[in-house]
């Protein structure tokens, strides 16, 4: 039997291209698999028929966008996930979900090889190979740009050649990824860094400078899942898209910066996530409201680990697991609602109401009603303090004056 | 000889009741120190004056300014010091820098006593004794307020009981401590987290939803010591103070959340840091860029602890000199410039140079003069994900389908 | 109707004179509470009648050693929990258990506070009344050792003013705790540290250094359960007990360290704990052989926090409860035997069998059979050492010379 | 010009080979390097003239015992290095050592290219590597076993075909690598990880079953470094050669596990080293007497970040020198003595004296003298347990039970 190569098909030049290019260089039937993760663009259907028409002896198309934002982007929100305090990840995420996908499909299909489109530089090729040879480690990943060569222009040469259905157009100054969680978009002039991104590059914003109304919003959540928008049960596909759209309109989610990347360079970036990061601001607040001080000192740290993990393409590893133990156990009290005014850029909450509260008004007001024995604290600070007080006795001792002077 | 006791001093109500309060209960001979570290408001000789009207032995006053900014402002600067990722340690950091004068009066003075003004339920208290028991383990502490239950009514009472020279007038509704690198307000309607804020509870920044024309600013770091705003030489104090002008007029620095005291509660506070959020800002894209991977991922770990053990009143800790050892390592090569706008409440980063960038052009390009070699790819790629993948075999061997469905 | 205090009590000649103490002090009734996690000695019907015919109002006896060793000591083994690397928290451990029962009787009985018999310098004044508290915030604590200053002279006036059936005799020179997982001394000669324990101080441990046979024993763990001894089912309370008496036999679990102590102090500890740690070091290693490498990594700092957080009290905390998610799931595949040999005070693993092992002979082995694709490391070193050894061309770039002299 | 490759230089068979080998396939001249660093064996004038019977065009030796004690096995017993909690970093150590030679040798030599004698599958190549190009990132690296397939039959035939003047013996059974801080040993059939290890396989420790008389020692430090034994000064390589010896004597330093390589595999590893684990031990005592609590915690993560980076081969990356800069400012008072017992394959502290002691007598006895005052204690616990009381709060008020039954 001949062997199969399911293949990562996402509809542009590059992958269409792929299908031919992979079956010349291996004499595999190459399978296309095409994954919806809210990238928008075209239909699903066009999609699959191109691949067909360009060679592809079978082609799968997979509507992803709930399993995406239920799967992939909740863990996210819950780990209050940004990669360089900043990131929410939005490539990383998509990519195990493709995964999935590619990995379902070589099994249906008898394939013992993965390709896929990404170059050999990026983080992209790891988060696709790492997550295959984690799901299923029997199969071979193959990347035709890296691997084979497949340089932009020879393929454009191959498309011609090979009178492929796909229009080569002069090419876009801006490579970009996009799904529902935000948009990537790297180009030739922002490499030197101290270039500012003009306007033309963001597509999921507006202008924040633009002066317009605020919009004010209130996001519930129910242990850490968000499930209402102003009242309005959602789901949290529902609630990204929703939030896109408005805090999208006030600017908000626009990061630029440079990156580590796991290869090892550091490269910059511009990403646009107003979904992602209204709804993170919005978790993280209701943290503070809702988890205990040094759970939620703790989880700091498991938050930074996760998303470093993610980002460097380990989705399906032994310790992303163990630290989504925890994650989930943290969540269990994060339930209220959260306030937001969005405007210029910013959201920014103003107020948030939980039954699972830890916030005890009778403990921290200043006013009448106050319930907190000011007595105790004399003791807690003596003993709370006693451990560098040792130490700095010991340095009195030993004449040490902590530049004090005297 | 008659007992001294060492009062921290603002010349305000309280602290100048406490002055005879002190006497009172204790019989001690009191000596007031007034710290300026920027929270502005009336002179020090007329702060002097008003102390010993009020019945201070003695009256020492300290203009602590830049001290207070290159010895206690930079090092937070250089931590990114964030708590709770949110909050920069105003009130947090100024403790430290009067308590190193308290001790250093107590001393010269002979006293063995310090007495400050907070309350039993706060932080500050902390940070006062647990400050001077670091460095001068001798010393008792004590706080009318806590201790002789100084309120405020019995302190209009004894105020006026004695004429001394301070006004009675109705107490403001604000609480609010301040210095040249923030202001916290804490105030009764906010008490109800649900309630927002409102314009007036603010005063170094501008409302950001006023229109108005952004700002573009050029700040220049030396190992993480901010050296010159737009080409300018500056002390760390002046570019504070010239960022919290520029900053605060552009509505940036303010800061609403719910945060966990050290006494265990949950409080809600308002603060305003236009330098310090403008400059942490700058910082940490700079250190983005000349700051290897892996040490940027640790330092956000010890950034988070160092920013806990000062919020926590550990100023003067064997731990936070360690952890500044190694803040100080890492801020070797963290010397370039940032471009930000400031506009509408953000600080905005787009352009950093830096002769110490790790930023490598040649590496990160996909355009001509790229000298990635995409061939090593493969190997990193396969053992980077090996101990997953054998992992991964493992779960095949004992027929779990991780979800896959099949 | 009358108050009703619970006492935590041991049948001891402290916990018997608070019986007719606390009533006097406070006028409530006392209701006596003992529980059995394994520290040997008297019947516990013996232990119920005396607290009757020391004035008790009721007297409760519980067996919880099975409960001890199921919910306490095996997730310190799933833990590897070494306090300070060294101690595996024998005493840290049965307060929370103890608690449990304590608010049970309260809340059976309608008391409104508990009572124990601990000093106020301690950790297990802390363990008992931050675990009450966590269980039932509405219950008062009070320890009449250190609140109504019923020092030890006072309390045998008390015994024989009141003829409790208590023998008075000379106090024994140590002071111990114990439980199935390990034993605790303190005594007068080694608060100097720089003397040596004397073998009179041991009581779960024979002297290692005496010539003796070894002995080899075999553990299996399934999921991290200590299930079977030498191929023979056992309970994790009979792993216990039957590793105290082998491994005890060989001397092995004797500990002598200076420790720090939540209340800020550094106090000198001897502790045994034969079975424990013969169990955590075969857990250990067969966590080596089963658990992935980043998860195991990051394992040791969970442990760590743990550890730290179990020694201070924090057992019922929420942290507590999210790092046990972590732990679970890191023991997931933590299944397969151990082979130990036990001898001079040492417990040596020397082999390790598993289902779920990752070692993988074919990868490892430098003989025939090799599938180590050797080629692909120069590829991984090339990209892992990237970012440093760019960060080392910024020195050559800078003139630096590291120190190489040239 | 020819171009010259320096070669890091054994004298064995493998590197004597590859003098040749190298020069054959790359047509360069190669310079030999041989660097002690208490490895034992051969004189290095032996060596050098080897080298250049091999075909060397250059040959240089270096002493680097004692360069070796104080820049690298210093630091790993100040941070107490051991990775995986057990193994003391032997091989790890030694690797930087050499690499700066290597690279110093190059410049020295104008060589473009450095070759070591690694194999692809283990981590001393990419100790090498990193190494090298952290140091050097101008220098190639090559590895004649892994790049240019020189198995071991290969070279035995190479060896005889020119006339070689080794000895082509059998291949011994074990592979070993040995410096003064410690030895490695691999062996066939230790590769089933079920096998125990056999007497024959050590060579720096002796049987610990073997009865004989216990050895007491005092070791004392200044500032965490090792400098006195027994009161007679010694330097750091006189301390690990002197306990080499005496605790090699009772067995002490034998390890035997499975550990993660970086390269992603688990592997069976045997080691010894004396001198490594007892001056540890000894060091990590002093710490637990010297170090403030909250200090002591955290270092132990840094420990076990800075065993993984040194395992790993990072050792000249940034992160490395910034943890140093925290271990440094960590064992400032780390000065006093340790006596230990050593005895039966056990290292074993029994007491303590320092003049930076943090152990208070005063406050830590139980008898006369006692100062602790323990009135302070209530209020610390409550405040401490603070925040856990309020979660348990919430749980009451939400009617969980906490599995308490009722």
């Amino acid at each position: 039997m001949t062997e199969r190569v399911v293949l990562a098909y996402s509809g542009g030049l590059d992958t269409s291209v792929a299908i031919g290019w992979i079956a010349e260089e291996t004499g595999a039937d190459v399978i296309a698999v095409a994954v919806d993760v809210g990238q928008g663009g075209e239909d699903l259907d066009v999609i699959r028929k191109r691949a067909i028409a360009c060679g592809a002896v079978e082609a799968e198309v997979a509507d992803a966008k709930d399993e995406f934002a239920e799967e992939y982007c909740l863990p996210a929100i819950r780990a209050n996930a940004l990669y360089m305090d900043r990131y929410p990840l939005v490539s990383a995420l998509s990519r195990p979900a493709i995964v999935k996908h590619l990995v379902a499909a070589a099994r249906k299909h008898g394939a013992d090889t993965v390709a896929h489109g990404c170059t050999g530089k990026g983080n992209d090729q790891v988060r696709f190979e790492a997550g295959i040879s984690s799901l299923a480690p029997e199969l071979r990943c193959i990347a035709p740009v890296r691997d084979y060569a497949m340089t932009r222009d020879k393929a454009i040469a191959f498309c011609e050649a090979n009178s492929l259905p796909i229009a080569t157009t002069k090419k876009s100054p801006y490579s970009i990824d996009q799904n529902v969680f935000g948009r990537a978009v790297e180009t030739g002039f922002l490499e030197d860094i101290w270039n500012a991104p003009i306007e033309d590059v963001y597509e999921y914003t507006r202008n924040p400078a633009t002066p317009r109304e605020p919009d004010e919003v209130v996001i519930s959540f129910h242990k850490g899942v968000p499930v209402a928008v102003d009242g309005q049960e959602v789901t949290v596909l529902e609630a990204i898209q929703l939030l896109n759209v408005r805090a999208g309109a006030q600017g908000i989610g626009r990061i630029d910066m440079v990156e580590d990347r796991l290869v090892g360079i550091k490269s910059r970036e511009i990403y646009e996530a107003p979904g992602a990061i209204a709804l993170i601001t919005a978790h993280q607040e209701l943290e503070n409201v809702t988890v205990e001080r040094e759970l939620a000192r703790y989880k700091r740290q498991v938050e930074q680990r996760w998303g470093e993990l993610v980002y460097d393409g380990l989705w399906f590893s032994p310790l992303k697991r163990a630290l989504d133990g925890f994650i989930t156990e943290a969540n269990e009290h994060v339930t209220g609602d959260i306030r937001m005014v969005m405007h210029g850029g910013r959201a920014v909450v103003n107020g948030r109401k939980s039954t699972e509260s830890l916030y005890d008004f009778n403990l921290a007001t200043y006013d009448t009603g106050d319930t907190f024995d000011q007595s105790l604290s004399k003791g807690f600070i003596e003993i709370f303090g006693m451990s560098s007080k040792i130490a700095a006795q010991r340095h009195s001792r030993a004449g040490h004056d902590l530049g004090l002077g005297q």
